[in-house]
């Protein structure tokens, strides 16, 4: 068992292990080729159409992704009855679906981001260089603040009543449970988008990228449905900086630090984990 | 960096680049042929079977899917607390739902538009002919026409009450507040079919159309989640035209012209943003 | 323009027309023969293991099935708060997910029909014998009828407040009205499990039966959010049935033939689309 | 019919096996090799760090399922109005969610088990040998400890108001009844598994696999629909200890023991359903 690494299936963990020394593992061995790290700076990218491209894609993506959200949140007052209104649950879908569908629709232009953290969490993985990473962390962040905009130009007085989306730790949580769950919630994230993208399993279970956005959504999702009752959720940078300018009280600047500290931490420890344990490195360097 | 596109996968954004030049751009291209406009007009499609099956198919996924909606709408009043009703997010699931369920049908015999902003979009990108798009918006019409009146068959006071579907601006919101909901709503249905049929991207990665209606479905669903409020959510011509006609009363028809212009313009500008960024095309002009 | 029948993909409604006479729709052709219509009869199937295990197969899914959701609905009344409970849409959802998860699971088995309506219109297109049609919808029958007996079981006095799960016409409705709502409702699931399971599409485009269970397991969810408040929706005679024998109140047996009536034309019509419009009988016979 | 199996798919029951004594089915079976029943004991495994590292995606898989199920269960009561929380329905959906995302991310590590009863069960259907199997067990107890207790230390006060997310029979139901849902529940569950993972079918559809994690996490989610008014739902012995030994009051342990034997007596009966029936052992003895 020397470094090789081993993959296995759905409910079944055994038989490549048992087989795996013969021709079926060598076999597989062919198709696939870790890609090296990426270079911290490629200046050549910065000549590219494709690399321009993806920040206007990231850009609007983003818009959208908070376009949406925002105005999910705001129409929760708007019901006749409480009970007509979407819920939780529904605030919880218009996030995990929006980046379900942006994925799917960004993947193949920019990587399909939307997001610091993720982006952030790729750029430790080396899967991206820091010029490209920075132009997409600052396209996400102008998207998010025009996207929470456009909401607020549609209904100014509803959103200062619902508190403009914005990502606070709410009443009867303290600070270190706020960072604590963006912590989590990111590591959740940011640890599916790193098993939708492993090069190698990818090439191994050819059907992995294929339903990848969808618990990439999920993920999204889930994470809401748990934490909207303890911070709203941030776990994406761009999304709490945009609806915190745009509303830009007081009480949203206070506990601002929370949503970029607690997702680069968690995107950071998902990174950690998916190269030390899952892509078990300790073994490979022998 | 010459104009030549690279795409990207899932969260990484950079190898394709790297090792563009090369070999493996190179194999990707031999799969790869950029279909030619279509013609505007082309007789002998009018000769051929497949036309007139799909304005048919065409016809009874749009029935299908006004019967469907409308009557989840219909359902609110009718349940015994509020609660046990399907709420705000069951009615988006109800049109995000059908249009999955309809696209999956029927993309291979009409390419699924059910929506003439969709086809609208399509045609500006020129992937039918004007005729054929004349065709579809025409049948699409007449389905929702039809589905929209068995609904007010089965429960004509219950439809009147419930304003029978038809979309308006709701108090408390401008027409321009209307108007901006329509454009980005649409925007976002027709951003995400122009990326789901992509014959670049699908070419070069397999899996993009397996899951495609999938995430047309969830866009059209989130749309619903978050702009019901404002207008009731049109983003559809044909839905907001067939249920005008059948509940017939002079507040449906004041705001009726916000659901041809707006979802018209969301479908140019996502057709405009699909060929001009993502399709690239200043660089290839070159 | 002789018959030859076109497909064309999601969004895309143009390109295989134009090429297609020439080598594409030629090479197309080779993948696929058209299944001769089956026998009605087939003594040799009776003495396979397979034909069998289909039945039982059928037999767990359908008791599986109205278990789960029989079960769902009987909730609704248990928790502390109408808003806690699952409502509608939560109902819903256990019928559409049972049947995407079911027919996951038996689609390898016995074509995971778990309807005798499926069935109905499946043996109308002579996709499987009379024998094995009768087999399927007697053990469908059987499987509901102990899938409803294990939940009165479980709690016998909730069951009966809550009317057992059988369906009726909702008070409001004329009986008409209910029977239009099966025929629809069965319409849209028969019609999504032909498009699902088209031989020529399957053939064509490799993606089609992978999702398949998915859009099928949407369209039970979509008819129920619409036709819960009219008739508990049926469109499943062995699922109306099962319901019916535990309940055996005479006002669940009154409108009973509604959902035997109602499916089975809706079948029979979704059939017939499918083979007169779809699969285009007319200009192939010539 | 010499007891050579015969697969069908949605929907057609009948093709392969009229044409399956000749060649169709023969080519069909040079691509498939059942695999021989793994040894209970392998020594071999547990120097090799794919073991381990199974062992530690099992543990982190079950931490993140609990932490994300309880929190949102602890949800429940801080919302403004119950209208708002996500009610059983978004419970369910966090349950069957998460086994989603995380059977997508784990299944190419450990099989993505993530439950006692389905190591278990695949244990029987001898798919991993006893080492691994009592590994994994102890890893996922241990992972669902601590999930369970990181909500705890968010909101203690919260936590112990709302029962701590344990698993006990409700108010109105019987042992046995808790007993008989949490057994059908597994069942369910189990045979989704064995579904998603047969060998064979694999080998036959290879869109089988595709899917796969879909249908399993809908599985949950349905089952925790129709039986959280009976028992909170188990149907994963860790989640039920880890829960019960954060919340450690006695009202939780009394009931403790249906938790183990109903999943595990579930998970035996879906093994023995799928070897038995669905595998077919009876003829292929002969």
């Amino acid at each position: 068992m020397d470094g090789r690494e081993q993959d296995v299936h759905v409910g079944a963990s055994k038989y490549q292990e048992r087989q795996g020394i013969g021709t079926a593992a060598q076999s597989e061995d062919k198709d696939y080729i870790e890609p090296p790290p990426g270079p911290l700076f490629e200046p050549s990218e910065l000549r590219s159409w494709s690399f321009y491209r993806a920040g206007i894609a990231e850009f609007i993506a983003t818009f959208l992704f908070l376009y949406i959200t925002i105005l999910t949140v705001m129409g929760m007052n708007r019901s006749p009855t409480k009970c007509a209104a979407v819920g939780i649950q529904g605030i919880a879908w218009a996030f995990g679906g929006m980046i379900f569908a942006l994925v799917y629709c960004t993947a193949g232009i920019s990587g399909g981001h939307i997001n610091p953290a993720v982006t952030f969490g790729l750029l430790l993985a080396r899967k991206l260089s820091l010029t490209r990473a920075l132009f997409y962390i600052v396209m996400q962040c102008l998207g998010a603040i025009c996207g929470a905009g456009v909401v607020k130009g549609f209904e100014k007085r509803q959103y200062e009543r619902m508190g403009g989306g914005a990502n606070v730790v709410a009443h009867g949580y303290t600070k270190g449970d706020g960072l604590g769950a963006e912590i989590v919630g990111t590591f959740i994230l940011v640890y599916t988008v790193f098993s939708a993208t492993d090069a190698k399993r990818n090439a191994r279970d050819s059907h992995v990228p294929i339903l990848a956005p969808l618990p990439i959504g999920f993920a999204v999702f889930l994470v809401h449905l748990a934490t909207i009752p303890i911070t709203g959720t941030g776990i994406n940078p761009a999304r709490s900086l945009g609806a915190a300018i745009i509303y830009n009280k007081d009480h949203a600047w206070k506990d601002h630090w929370i949503f970029w500290v607690g997702p680069f931490v968690g995107a950071a420890l998902a990174a950690l984990y998916h190269q030390v344990v899952i892509r078990a490195i300790p073994f490979k360097s022998k």
